[in-house]
């Protein structure tokens, strides 16, 4: 298993502030906005003398006012379809080692999230990248790259849209290109909708609104960037295929039971009015508008423009972005203050892949985001391993 | 995968209750002792403005207590071989996962706590059980037993300490006897210990109390029976094997925290007065004594004295374990109640093995287990398939 992109350069980021240097932490996806009060207080103000094991699906309460939350995005679903999670990583987890046998393959466009590798490697299944490039705005790869790389292993798809860490918001004619090769080849589709709140351009298309595909897909889900709240450990698996539902729930028995504080947490969010995400939405847009427009404007810096979630991959021009990354940390300080970004190799399965690209997580305010964009714009100057691209 | 011995008769409990019937649940390990209401404020009282994800270790001030809890119970450890994780249970996953390869053997004294098999399927592990007999009170196996099973593909060896399911309390012997035999064929030795406070007879001896164990011991342990708290998914994983704590590392960061609300009460839980464990070991140990007084008075029935934790079996006279709990909800009822008990069937890897046999949780107060014993005593008079042993 490979060390997280996101994560392996902290240690240096700890040097840099113990020398007194601020870091602007762009390299995780960590929101600093508010957790709504009346979820966490919903926790406060509970009767408990007990805290006992939950159904190991969850409270069934929970499940049920979840089924109205999916309605309003379009997913009709029942809760006896829906199993809470301990954070949507336990939802990929069950989803791989129901759907996939060791040995097996999972095609994955890249740069993908990290930690898919994490799971694929403990479920003993191999991650089958594809491509996909700055070029197009890390658009879905055509249809014969998929073909390429199946074989008789190849047992699903992993999709996350929008995406992390790309931005990119997957349209409903790359939806339904999906679905035909899910199909044609009998494969899962999982699809890790974590971002589904945070789309600013485009329409939000999720795999459960693709009509015949009830016993392909696999919907993994979570609270955590939906209400701020990623400490909770409050996910779902949301499938129509029975036997997908119910061999997951072997796992899940094996457990136990997810979080039972947090899923209170999560069931009162059922219940924020449907304004609550007007003003986050409105701050990750005014943010991503600062952050691509800054990049932009760089001298050799590409940004697509992300239309979901709360990332971006920029093109920098630098010879390695690894190396690039921890110099800022370790060399690099404008007014006594840097920034810490996650280098892209971590993202892409295909060696070599990333090299020039990073991955910035726009989870500061805009105040202090044109700050670290200052630090960027600063050390491209004089980062000894500039390259024109 | 088997289906959980525990929760597999449920539909029948459930039917059970709609025809009226009471039913006395002995089936699960969900103990009615009052969880602090210390650490449950301690959460609602906690000031949140973000709930983050924390370390993936867990928040580094709550390892450091752990740190003073650990050594009040003999157990010398570091922060740094201290890891929170998601309940007990994942804690034997990540030993599993770190520890033992696909198509590696474990071997485990049978009966055995069931999930095992859960976590051992996830991990492509085989589970080689040795048996342990009602006859010695569930005593470790001979060390002639062990040898037997060991091969090339072995790697550790499962115990669980006070036992769940039997209640068995291994000596200083048994775990030097176990010592032995890790140190002789380079085993890891996973030491579940969830029942440590839970003690009546005898000395508790921790797998880490062990010198010359260090790099061999991998501790799961969890808050969840130490302060009635199942439902707040918090355990650990101890080990002083730097190489074992980093591999395990790599699944915690991939699964990025442990849930954040419950390690606020995880970490309120080590200010408890050390008289705390006094109210809830006294109730249990009157539980236990009426318990196996009642089940010892039955005519051809043996049940040994269980030494800590809060789970008997019992030897009945009867034809099948399986069909007895399922006839005890379907078919009986004594004054309007029957009881649920799990068949010890599920806690054996060798099959044929428990069918005479029950797992019973005394997780009622004593008058609710009085009656219970009088609707099981009353059961086994008019049983279609009892047999004299």
């Amino acid at each position: 298993m490979p060390a997280s992109p996101i994560r392996k350069l902290v240690p240096f980021a700890e040097a840099a502030k113990k020398k007194g240097t601020k870091v602007y932490h762009l390299n995780i996806g960590q929101p600093d906005i508010e957790t709504p009060p009346a979820i966490i207080d919903a926790v406060k103000h509970a009767d408990i003398r007990v805290l006992e094991y939950s159904h190991s699906a969850g409270n069934e309460s929970y499940r049920r006012k979840l089924v109205q939350y999916y309605k309003k995005v379009g997913i009709d679903v029942t809760y006896d379809q829906i199993m809470i999670t301990t954070g949507g990583s336990e939802a990929i987890l069950f989803g791989f080692f129901t759907c996939l046998n060791p040995g097996d393959e999972v095609i994955v466009p890249e740069p993908f999230y990290a930690n898919y590798n994490g799971f694929a490697c403990a479920a003993g299944v191999t991650v089958k990248p594809i491509t996909s490039t700055i070029e197009t705005g890390f658009a879905l790869p055509p249809i014969e790259e998929f073909e390429k790389v199946i074989t008789a292993k190849t047992k699903a798809i992993i999709i996350c849209s929008p995406n992390n860490p790309t931005g990119y918001l997957y349209s409903k004619e790359e939806m339904y290109k999906l679905k035909d090769i899910c199909l044609k080849h009998n494969l899962y589709l999982f699809s890790d909708e974590a971002y589904r709140e945070f789309c600013y351009d485009g329409e939000y298309v999720s795999a459960m609104h693709i009509e015949g595909m009830e016993e392909h897909v696999v919907l993994m889900d979570t609270i955590s960037k939906r209400y701020s709240a990623c400490g909770a450990r409050i996910g779902a698996l949301v499938t129509k295929n029975k036997a997908v539902y119910d061999a997951a729930m072997k796992f899940a028995q094996a457990r136990l039971s997810p979080p039972g504080l947090a899923q209170i947490m999560g069931e009162a969010a059922i219940d924020l009015p449907d304004s609550y995400f007007e003003a986050p939405k409105a701050e990750y847009l005014s943010r991503r508008n600062l952050l691509v427009k800054r990049l932009n404007a760089m001298h050799g810096v590409i940004c697509p423009n992300p239309g979901g979630a709360f990332y971006a991959i920029a093109k920098l021009p630098i010879d390695d972005s690894d190396r690039f990354c921890q110099w800022l940390l370790e060399s690099f300080s404008h007014q006594g203050e840097t920034i810490m970004l996650a280098p892209a190799t971590g993202f892409y399965g295909t060696p070599g892949l990333g090299k020039q690209e990073v991955r910035l997580a726009y989870v500061l305010n805009t105040a202090a985001l044109d700050r670290a964009m200052n630090c960027l714009e600063e050390a491209l100057k004089i980062y000894p391993g500039r390259i024109e691209n």
